[in-house]
């Protein structure tokens, strides 16, 4: 009896089990088959573009776009609206002109980088030392370049992966601190992109140098470059302005779909909303804002409500940092009950690889999710999830599980952080496969009772 | 004896043009191969763009490069080497802003046409009327416009030849002037361009029109067009200055090779030496002037000296017109002399058709340069050359037949008058292949008695 129960217990869970499985395959099938054809993200996309533009924290920009979040969350059928707030240090641009003076006067395009110093009022005039990479320019001893203008023309890789960038971005984030402690009176870098339009690419420190900053387009460093071999000294005027705004006010907005059976479990997901000035943030980070709303509200409302919460977060300060922290402190008490983090910010451009927390693709509610991948040319990646966006370091320090749908990024940098980022360059049909991808995954997650935390340990 | 005369000289003469038609094969064969490794052009592409850069007329950029010209030419080691002076009226740019004031404040960007009209001092502030093309906007009746800035977002045609500018170019050249007639107080229009980064691309109108004038990139001219559907009145500011200069000074910088046996039958070949000012002018038209200049060196200098004389003219007022009519005047008792003109002004890619004049395809001295152009991917046309380039219009009307060596214009509107019109853009191995076709045309025309005002009745 107690063996023939225990069969029959172990048969009626796997065929609960099988049961479930199933279902959720069904329910990943059809998420994916709607958010194909679905046009919300790109409906939040370039309503986002159009009616807002650039959003940096410090400028009105930030303001509208929390009020164009809570509205459109609002239109959107999501519950619990609501702005939380947080300060965080904003630098904001002023006006910014460089020029060479001798021997060959010609304009630069510049544009200064995040916590940049101010030049004096009238502007200042130095001769420029070139480096190819910031390890020449670390190899300088102290002193060696007081009263220069440091500039390092290093080039960046195109990869699929974030890669490139992660090699690639050391010399805008430390270049200028570096040049600042040998006497270098500013400092200009070759824009961390992949593209030759001439057209900068903005960026933030990791620290305030305390000496003008800027990147210089693709073209000019490769002026820079030539006028240099020509053996005569040569000498940039470089008229800088912006303000610091130690407390500016920013917003985390929010929206849920409220769980039918655990209300309390939640899965976080989101984008950020500010963005760099010069473009108006299409790729960076409207897109990540567009496939996390349409994913929820498609994962919320097909098929009735779901047994977990879905919980929608636009991050208020990405570019220049805080909205994850001050998340992650305000949901301190909740982090527990976070079932996974996830942001997406890696532009429109298509999902090709799945990686989950450690060990859950072997679920069978994850193996159900992975039925609608092959299909969407998304590899699902036994490598466990590393990442999960900057907004969620904080949750994921907290223990939050977090998830990493890593996008095609070979184009990302011809784009990100210049007047470039416009709606244009996304594309409409590379948009939606993210919104499939997502909108099954939290569809799966949300109905299943799938505890990442726990399947580090699963077969 | 008559009759064995008359048949010894017909004999003769056919040796002798077979003969020549062989040199003339060979020469073409020499300076094809010559060409295609020579760095001439390339070093003098570099050196205008690195050392110059951009030189409007009316700017000290012009007078640099004037005296760049004079340097160049006399380095390359040719002849009678002067300026030509003479004056043309020009347009300078000043400062130029436009923004969105309502309903979603955003800045454009924006760059002024040509003959553009300052706004007042303090900027203008006025709702836009979008038009889908110039038809559109010449539809409405006078007064129709009155107080708006009229808006013509009609895209051009990615074309090989330059058939889809010369129809794309018609709402830049006449769009202000159709406005302004109809009350309009200002004008943009989407970029006459091939490309879609955030870089406006700037040229001249057909003639001032009265009111403020620029070119939108072309995301902001798709930005308004979103904005415009939205329901709501468009508002810009836009601030505009600029200066108009009636008789500013300019040059054709001139260089010869001496012809051996005809020094007086000159052979005319150059490119315009002004270009536009956001952009370093490296495919409008340092390029031509790259081009020209050493295909003219490399003939004048391959296998001694020609038996007619070459004559490279860097013209110096192209873009806001003068150059083209100041050298025909100057030279209109030359012009019966003018054996034949060219202009290269159409960046820096393949030559893909070769027009001559009418009827002098079949040359035998024409056959014999024609055993190059295979190789090189360039097919000789039976149609005539029939533009030669705007600065030998002059020349071309006085009797001087010209050539047309038809480049691949599929790119060239993504950069051309823009900022990105920068030397990365151009492929040295294609410049090689535009300097073989016109270096051996060069030799062969100079090296032969072809009189392309008689080939029209050649066989």
């Amino acid at each position: 009896m107690k063996k023939f129960l225990t069969a029959s217990c172990v048969s009626a869970l796997f065929l609960a089990s099988s049961a479930a499985a199933a279902d959720l395959t069904q329910e990943a099938q059809l998420l994916k088959a709607k958010a194909l054809t679905d046009s919300t993200a790109w409906d939040v996309l370039e309503s986002l573009t159009t009616e807002i533009g650039p959003r940096s924290v410090g400028t009105p920009g930030i303001v509208r776009a929390k009020d164009w979040g809570l509205a459109k969350l609002t239109a959107l059928g999501f519950e619990n609206v609501h702005a939380e707030p947080f300060t965080a240090e904003a630098w904001v641009r002023g006006t910014e002109s460089a020029e060479v003076i001798s021997p060959f006067p010609q304009k630069l395009a510049i544009l200064g980088l995040g916590g940049s110093a101010p030049t004096p009022p009238g502007g200042l005039e130095a001769e420029i030392v070139l480096f190819k990479s910031l390890q020449e320019l670390q190899a300088q001893p102290p002193g060696a370049l007081k009263g220069k203008i440091a500039v390092i023309t290093q080039a960046m890789r195109r990869t699929q992966g974030p890669d490139g960038y992660g090699a690639g971005v050391v010399p805008r984030s430390i270049g200028a601190a570096e040049a600042a402690k040998r006497g270098a009176v500013a400092f200009l870098v070759r824009s961390i992109s992949t593209d030759d339009t001439r057209l900068p690419h903005t960026g933030a420190m990791r620290a305030a140098p305390g000496i003008p900053a800027a990147a210089l387009s693709v073209p000019d460093a490769q002026l820079l470059e030539r006028m240099a071999t020509k053996g005569r000294p040569v000498r940039l005027r470089l008229t800088m302005t912006s303000t610091v705004i130690a407390e500016a006010q920013s917003w985390n907005v929010v929206g849920e779909i409220k769980g039918e059976i655990h209300p309390d479990e939640v899965i976080v997901v989101g984008g950020h909303l500010d963005s760099w000035d010069p473009g108006t943030g299409a790729i960076d980070d409207a897109s990540g804002i567009a496939i996390a709303t349409a994913a929820a509200h498609l994962a919320g409302t097909t098929g009735g409500r779901p047994a977990r919460t879905l919980r929608v977060v636009m991050w208020g300060s990405e570019e220049q940092g805080g909205s994850g922290e001050a998340y992650a402190l305000a949901h301190r008490d909740e982090a527990p009950k976070i079932i996974l983090a996830g942001e997406s910010d890696l532009g429109g451009d298509e999902i090709w690889r799945a990686r989950l927390p450690k060990g859950a693709w072997a679920l069978p509610a994850m193996q159900a999710f992975a039925t609608i991948l092959p299909e969407l040319k998304v590899v699902l990646s036994r490598e466990p999830a590393n990442e999960g966006g900057s907004d969620v370091e904080g949750l994921k320090a907290a223990g939050a599980p977090v998830v990493d749908f890593d996008q095609d990024a070979s184009r990302y940098f011809d784009l990100h952080h210049s007047a470039d980022d416009t709606l244009d360059k996304v594309d409409p049909k590379k948009l939606a496969q993210n919104v499939a991808v997502w909108a099954a995954f939290l569809r799966v997650t949300a109905n299943s009772d799938v505890d990442f935390r726990k399947s580090a340990v699963a077969p």
